[in-house]
């Protein structure tokens, strides 16, 4: 089988840093055959960095994928308000897309990402890492063993203390955000996501959001209860403005509880004993792209189910509609 | 000055456990004149820790205070089904009254026992010892002295296991609660009102409610967010059949947050460092009953403001309906 030809659209910092190293770890099954920014000299850097000479690098997505006939697929990390867009034309195009998070800034968008596959004969997935993370799929099984019984409830906060001069922030698109929810949005997608994968589909969110300080985009902070179509209720607090010593998501269940760790996820028993949950630690984008390149090959089991990411954006959606309305906003899905 | 003449109406866990060590230390300012029961061996058993002879026992509170002439006050530690009505009752015979929490049980009630000092000139007081906590006091003067800049948000995980046949399940008006909120309420107050000391008064509260386990009264578990008049937002999460690992409280303002501990509140900065600001810890029963004391000699400011325990009865009843109707539920006060 000859590999797949991967071309890379946004040489950003989440190209940069947590694709690349990736991809460079699977060469033996794919190859970037181009990388293209806006800004040159980023495209530049990430074609030497993978010893790809100056014919590789691009600045113009559109004219990159009508020019080169033999490209198999597509990493689309670009600002958050391109993702559906570019996202539609390459799936149109017949080339197989995996994109960054959030699918889209739209429930109607976000919806319809969900269908590419089925629409355009392709494989279509949303690069929510958390998906392929050690750690939530640990716990995730252990609450399917039933080792905690029935969980009737999960709390998380994701509390952290941005300086405005922090890198992430000083992209322009994020600190001057033109989508909904600012950094609520960006990041706020994977927490739901991990949420699902424990707690399954999202019934219903309510919350407040709040912009603390307003260099951090339009919107900084969210406090949210998320109810289950299971009937668990999750607390999920974000902040990139909270100074915090704890980040763990906590898992209630009838018959105990699950604390998350790094390497590991802690049982709490209701004796009072623990028993610690071990797993080896591995790269949440490695096991992604090796997950995007299985089903390539005609694997697709190990693929995000699409409604998943729509989900995830349909949900930090619903909570800024909440917090306009007063009330508990339904997901349909 | 006479030492203050008290009874003591209702002689469970409350009353054993925490008041009668509070009040062996305030014998010279006060004395126990009377116990009441409607179980007598309770009440006897008090009395003799007392070293009160079998003349001071009773078995029927309206008979006492009718007949003991020179009580100054009372303290009623009964169900919380007759909080109200054992108030109005004491405070319209012109006693003193100091009331265990919840204040009442309805929503109407609880205001009115706002009115209760003024309405029949006497002292009446619910007895939030929560109030008196130094802990919360500390936090509550560090963001009053402006440490943490504006208090956004806070979160509070209080949950445990309680089993079955623990000392306070095995008391049948909270195993087969006749009054709303089962442990949500009992409990749900006195965290209700430590928010209320750090975040001033509440505006609104959206919540969902459940029993995880039956055997737990009507009510176990509550997840909520309460929305303060200053704009803050506070993440509460309470469970009686919850394991965990966490529960401190953690107040989050735009120049750092504070995390309450045993014996010291700390303080996260913006930078990463920490400060730690101590207290020596006291009972909070004790400093209630002292701040009791003081108003009954006319000093009055350490009273709790009448308008809190009834708020705190009002936001939990909220929670409540909030589960019902899917929207957040404003508070009047």
């Amino acid at each position: 089988m000859n590999k797949i030809k991967l071309a890379i659209i946004g040489c950003g910092i989440i190209t940069k840093e947590a694709h690349l190293p990736a991809l460079k770890r699977l060469t033996d099954r794919m190859e970037v055959a181009a990388v293209c920014n806006r800004t040159a000299s980023k495209a530049e850097d990430i074609a030497e960095e993978l010893g790809l000479d100056h014919s590789a690098v691009w600045t113009d997505w559109k004219k990159m994928i009508s020019e080169l006939k033999d490209l198999d697929a597509v990493l689309i990390a670009l600002p958050i308000t391109m993702n559906y867009e570019v996202s539609r034309a390459c799936c149109q195009a017949g080339l197989a897309v995996l994109c960054e998070k959030p699918a889209a800034m739209t429930a109607r968008e976000a919806e319809e990402t969900a269908t590419f596959s089925t629409q355009f004969g392709v494989t279509y997935m949303t690069a929510e890492n958390f998906h392929y993370d050690r750690g939530f799929l640990k716990a995730a099984e252990l609450v399917k063993a039933g080792k905690i019984g029935n969980v009737h409830s999960m709390s998380w906060n994701v509390l952290s203390w941005m300086e405005v001069d922090n890198k992430y922030n000083k992209t322009e698109w994020r600190a001057h955000n033109e989508y909904p929810g600012g950094y609520v949005l960006d990041g706020g997608v994977h927490f739901v996501h991990a949420l699902q994968m424990i707690g399954g589909p999202v019934e219903s969110v309510f919350a407040h959001t709040a912009s603390v300080d307003g260099r951090l985009g339009t919107m900084d902070t969210a406090m949210s209860l998320i109810r289950h179509k299971s009937g668990c209720v999750s607390s999920l607090n974000m902040g990139w403005r909270s100074a915090s010593d704890d980040g763990a998501l906590r898992i209630f269940g009838d018959k105990g509880s699950l604390i998350m760790g790094r390497g590991n996820v802690k049982e709490l028993k209701p004796d009072g004993t623990e028993e610690l949950h071990t797993f080896e630690e591995e790269s949440s984008f490695y096991l992604q792209w090796s997950a995007f390149l299985d089903a390539l090959e005609g694997k697709k089991e190990g693929l995000i189910p699409e409604r998943m990411p729509a989900d995830d954006v349909k949900t930090v959606l619903a909570m800024i509609e909440s917090e306009k309305n007063g009330m508990a906003v339904t997901i349909n899905s």
